[in-house]
């Protein structure tokens, strides 16, 4: 099968160095930036792999919804398998491009978009044929993931643990997609397609780490605890669909200790398999690549979605998830849910909530927030 | 796709049940023993398969070679695609299977053999692919990973995790081949097959976790380590495959330590997808099960071989892996091989060994105690 790529930056050069040298797959045109085609395997238009009837996989890398999207139509459209690690491009178009790609009778698939090189999506569109999942979720950001990491291993201020991961290529020169958690976000989102069959599109929240300090990092380790940000989704008993990020703090056993770096960490609990968790590296050429390579060689096996054509835009219910909560508001300020126990320490109170909804705890923050008051929280794990 | 199951026991039952409410899948007639077809689904004899057209896979849950691997045959050759969960018949039929699979141009698939539950061959024979696999492995047998988290996280005798496990249906009336490692060996072996196109069959070796001690236990958590019983697979530079199963010792943040219970945790080191890590259940009805079940899925996307048709037997070697050791031997004798420090404590010497090969090391611990030594020994993890 003949790939075409589209998109020659980081992750594009590793697809193409790949496809030379893997089985059943031939490495085909690269799509580049007008002016940027020196190469012989380099083209500059879209129809020239759209019209190209030798090529029988399209494969995009290059991020952003358009014109990503208009490439992806173009491709089903002229009856080509469409492959790619964009995970704004899914989480915007995707129902919509599953059911262009089941009318064309060819494949739609996008492992790389979530998890990196993690084989998250591809399992769980496996499970899903034969079993019921009830949650999936995990550490879907490895930059944040990095930074975590270093704040409480070597107890650094935030500034320093960005300012390092943007010096080792951890982090974009605007980190704001990845620290508020929204990237974890779109990821959960996808996961929850997959996992559901419903893209959730509205009531969705998400806290990062953009609060997170030093103080509350040491404080966080002097109770024998490691904070990790976290993205869950699930379905309640009621039916409907959960899903939202937010810092969770666990214990030393939990293996969530062990995700350490910038490494991901992806888990699904379905009601025979019982719990799986994979941890691998969730972004960076290789392992994004190999991703995409997978799923190109799926193809050829004959797996054509992740996402059903029977899959619909959604909305979230976070009031149906509620946990205990770790809150460090302003020291005299009182939080306006029901909270068990408190500790002052330097001016601020970290606060143990009592079980809140997700919804209600986000909302709560929010006002405090909107009132100016500096306010970092983590759910407690269990 | 109608999948008929041979076996009836705890995991047949699963398949069954399983089949019943997958989707694109059917449940067919189930093969028990004589006299024991009570019910309709029931069939007693392998014909009422193999000449029944309507079917077009066969999962055998049986376990053993025989009569496992003649029903095998006699499926393949009837044009019927093949899954199973029995390790021991793949690692001693597998080529022959993948060879007479091929000719019939049918599949064979073995998810639950190795893992459980856990999606590990699955994944890897996908990544083959299109990445070159390093290495292979992880904790693979679950009645030794429960039986160390036990006396590790308790205290309690080798003798109490063993009854403990019994009781709790994570170990056998006869558990030799789990406590000697020689299950996870096989497992090993398979993952070798699939990652590496050979079949390890001697040059083996195999340790386990019957001479590991409660005292030994004490010891080795005076230290901050863990130990786990670790399979490891790989590529030697000089491209020779080596494979065996040891105790391993680890730092409080490896994975491994997250791993408890009777839970697994496959591994493989990719060139350019990085260190994939999968955790969930080795073993039980609905995981394994479940990985039937996802074999079954998988053939019917086109899926048809983790082990290649040009799969072929060879020697693993094992003189070519080396690292530091743990070993535990009676106070006032001499270990044959370089080390660098010991500590006596109550009649043994805890020493830690210089970088020597698995195989020397293997060798040297045999005589020792062939000899009447009783000795313990583990891989220092890096």
């Amino acid at each position: 099968m003949k790939v075409a790529v589209l998109g020659y930056g980081t992750v594009g050069f590793g697809v193409y160095e790949m496809l030379k040298q893997a089985e059943g797959l031939e490495a085909g045109p690269v799509l580049v930036r007008p002016g940027k085609d020196d190469e012989p395997f380099k083209v500059s238009s879209i129809e020239q792999i759209t019209e190209d009837a030798s090529v029988d996989v399209v494969a995009e890398v290059m991020g952003g919804v358009e014109p990503a999207f208009s490439y992806a139509c173009a491709a089903l459209k002229a009856g080509k398998h469409f492959v790619t690690s964009n995970k704004a491009l899914v989480a915007a178009k995707g129902p919509e491009l599953a059911k262009l790609a089941k009318d064309k009778q060819v494949g739609f698939l996008f492992s790389a978009a979530c998890g990196g090189g993690v084989p998250f999506l591809h399992n769980l569109s496996l499970a899903v044929q034969s079993d019921e999942i009830l949650s999936v979720g995990g550490i879907l950001n490895g930059t944040t993931n990095y930074m975590l990491d270093q704040m409480q291993s070597t107890g650094m201020s935030y500034a320093d643990a960005l300012s390092d991961a943007q010096k080792l290529g951890y982090a974009e020169a605007d980190p704001t997609a990845d620290v508020t958690g929204l990237d974890a976000l779109r990821k959960i989102m996808l996961a929850c397609a997959v996992a559901f069959n419903v893209l959730p599109v509205d009531g969705l929240l998400h806290e990062g780490i953009d609060s997170f300090s030093a103080a509350d990092s040491s404080y966080i380790q002097s109770k024998g605890l490691t904070c990790r940000l976290i993205a869950s989704g699930g379905k309640a008993e009621n039916g409907s669909i959960y899903a939202f990020v937010e810092p969770v703090l666990f214990e030393r056993d939990a293996a969530e200790c062990s995700v350490l770096k910038n490494f991901n960490m992806a888990k699904y609990n379905g009601k025979n398999s019982g719990r799986i968790v994979m941890i691998g590296q969730g972004a960076g050429r290789w392992p994004t690549a190999s991703a995409v390579l997978r799923d190109c060689s799926d193809i050829s096996c004959g797996r054509r979605f992740m996402m059903k054509p029977s899959c619909e835009a959604g909305s979230a219910d976070n009031a149906c998830c509620a946990h205990r909560y770790l809150v460090r508001i302003p020291a005299g300020i009182a939080f306006p849910l029901p909270v068990e126990a408190c500790e002052e320490a330097d001016g601020v109170s970290y606060c143990r909530t009592g079980e809140v909804s997700v919804s209600a705890m986000h909302e709560a923050v929010n006002k405090l927030r909107a009132d100016g008051n500096s306010v970092f929280f983590a759910a407690i794990g269990e």
